[in-house]
């Protein structure tokens, strides 16, 4: 016997019925918006990811080399294929560029819940706009998502922030920071002791005191406060854009699902502007539901002409977690419109109904299996036919067939020439 | 610059709209026949095929050792992976179970037009019947899919055969035939010159004279001379089998796409019963478009209980290369219902404006890059906006604003209360 592999799924389809829903609505919305899917390779270059050094991501890259000795990968995120695709066609895209697509990424990393080496995210991004209308849109998709997948503020907060504010503060210090491990170290900060989140800052040069002073103020979130003890351009533009994102984020209907919080700062290096996770408000899923943020700076660095981008990309297993404990989970099971049942020999007919309610659109399933009526009765229940259409000999005899409800119970002789005949989604009640 | 792997694609945003809806169509009807979505691991244990010998599959796969230390591989096709989740939960699984998916597969292959390393299936399956009704419905479902692409019975047909004919027919020559080699002959005899495809059956173990009669007598295609000329039980049984197939796809509709070849044998040794190929009735797309069967001996060679199994997977470079050729592909453009453009300091109603059109079902874009009122109506174009709506300061001073029917230039201004107001799909005409 052959098992799956450790962190890797198989989706069965009760469970798929849901994510398929989930699924629909994050992909639906985003295509009112005017995102456009597309698709993206499996397999890119490894060079993508391990060209850039000190990132968690290059330890968990499945890489290997095929069989015409290139080095590549599976990709861990979609972030770097995209902007290699805005790159390949920068003169004929026009612009901004607003692309969106559902697909598994992934990571040799350790297998917990709602964590698996196999993962799915919906990417939706927008490049070619710098301005806080962009940002504004990625979190106005991000909530009209979750409202429709029946979350509400209540459920869910975006926690925004800006990279530059942490940076600039960070600069102010007269000390030599590594502000990009300082900036690691606040974005782990929520899940440290407060000694060890220190601990971190001072290896990332600062002292013990200014340490404490740097979380203290972070934790404040105050940005009028921030933007005085910083005295830096850096920092006044950073709070000034993160205004106006939440200004935009107002007129777009997201702004009440935002709170500011400067601890949020993104694990990944190239964010260079707003950042954002989403979090649940009960706490009950405790960690980050996703995350995005601005990338100005990807495109460029990968030989492209200079193109603003922001972007994010809610992972389906988290975001289950969320829905399940607010309850809004869709039912993981299947639905079927009607079973037509044969008793005897009377395919042609049956098969003749089954296709006439295919072609209004129904779900409809028919024995292929030369079954007894009590097994057929019973596999009708266990893939929640609503409706059973009995065609027995005996009745078709009298040029009738049996319509059943399966939940009541309730069944009913009607004429077999009659039968779907006009009726769009013919039920019991239709039929009596 | 960093560059995509050969043999993997971009798909960009015009020809994705064009493959969701063929996706769409090949879904939405096995859907409707009651075939259940599932997800499945990309990943597998690489013995899954090396432990089977003399598969072509072997050579071509992406197979590499993980963190781990496990053997893994890519999947090149779905069927061994839905054999072991058949297995895995064969005690729960009511049956027949019916699964499909869409998904990539991968093989280190030659890249050609419409075969690429990376490349898209929907699969179909049914598990746990051994009835012709079980075929038959797999060549109805993919005879309503093409159909539903708006192809039609002159554009391609289905080339059925029985896997037991070609091995029962060489069983009755009285020589050391090796029977999967000659069957492999015989799929690829197409592909071949007389001479050559005899030479394979010699190789086989046929001598000429009887590789001349086998050949015409399969080209043939006759079911009676064949049952007469084996004058054997499997051959008699294999050509029963087949006729009720047919029966059960005359009775689904499906028969007429259906001609009898022999010569179709399938490439994959799995297959057991009746095997079937999908060809281009134009010979334009000189090989074939997919192919699907019977095969009821894997899910037991697995460890599971017997269970029979049938089966076809449209691969979509092809099944879009034939819907080109019969000029039913779909456009490859996006499509925009409303574009809202913004001039000056209109945001709050803008974004009113394309909130409420969106809660309508519609596909709106609105400014987020602070575009000129040119550059805007250029993008809306790009984008075949049917209706841009402005809303410019000055109509906004007189509580108008401009509704612009891109296709005929012709505009008119409308109270802004009143937009889009009670109207579902608001067009020029309706507000007039």
């Amino acid at each position: 016997m052959y098992d799956r592999i450790k962190g890797f799924r198989d989706v069965y389809p009760g469970e798929m019925a849901a994510r398929r829903e989930a699924i629909e609505v994050l992909e639906g919305t985003a295509g009112r918006y005017g995102f456009r899917e597309i698709a993206t390779p499996a397999l890119e270059r490894a060079e993508l990811w391990t060209d850039k050094s000190g990132d968690e991501i290059v330890e968990e890259l499945y890489s290997f080399e095929d069989q015409g000795g290139r080095h590549v990968a599976l990709t861990p995120e979609l972030t770097p294929t995209v902007a290699r695709m805005v790159v390949a066609k920068q003169q004929e895209l026009s612009k901004p560029i607003k692309w969106y697509s559902t697909r598994p990424f992934w990571r040799y990393e350790q297998v917990q819940q709602g964590r698996q080496r196999e993962f799915y995210q919906t990417n939706v991004d927008v490049f070619g706009s710098a301005e806080p209308a962009a940002d504004a849109e990625i979190l106005a998709w991000a909530a009209d998502a979750l409202t429709g997948l029946g979350l509400t503020g209540e459920d869910f907060e975006f926690r925004v922030s800006h990279r530059d504010v942490l940076g600039g503060v960070l600069e102010a210090y007269e000390a030599d920071v590594d502000v990009e491990d300082a900036i690691r170290a606040v974005d782990k900060s929520d899940a440290l002791a407060e000694a060890e989140y220190h601990d971190l800052l001072v290896e990332a040069g600062l002292t013990y005191d200014q340490a404490a002073e740097f979380a203290d103020l972070i934790a404040g979130g105050d940005l009028e406060e921030v933007a005085e003890f910083a005295d830096a351009e850096r920092v006044d533009a950073a709070v000034e854009n993160l205004r106006n994102v939440l200004a935009a984020a107002e007129d777009f209907g997201a702004r009440e699902y935002c709170t500011i919080s400067l601890e949020t700062a993104r694990g990944l290096d190239y964010y260079t502007g707003v950042v954002f996770e989403c979090f649940d408000s009960a706490g009950e899923v405790s960690r980050s539901i996703f995350g995005g943020g601005r990338y100005d700076d990807l495109i460029e660095s990968y030989g492209g002409q200079p193109t603003p981008a922001v972007g994010v990309a809610p992972g389906h297993a988290t975001l289950s977690l969320l829905c399940q404990r607010a309850g809004v989970w869709p039912e993981e099971a299947v639905e079927t419109d009607y079973y037509v049942l044969q008793v005897g020999d009377t395919r042609p007919t049956a098969a003749r109904i089954a296709r006439e309610l295919r072609e209004r659109g129904h779900v409809v399933e028919g024995d292929v299996a030369g079954r007894s009526f009590g097994a057929q009765l019973e596999y009708a229940d266990s893939i929640n036919a609503e409706t059973v259409v009995i065609v027995g000999e005996q009745d078709l005899a009298n040029d009738e067939v049996t319509v059943k409800e399966m939940e009541s119970g309730d069944q009913l002789q009607v004429p077999v020439e009659g039968f779907p005949g006009d009726h769009e989604r013919p039920t019991l009640a239709d039929l009596e």
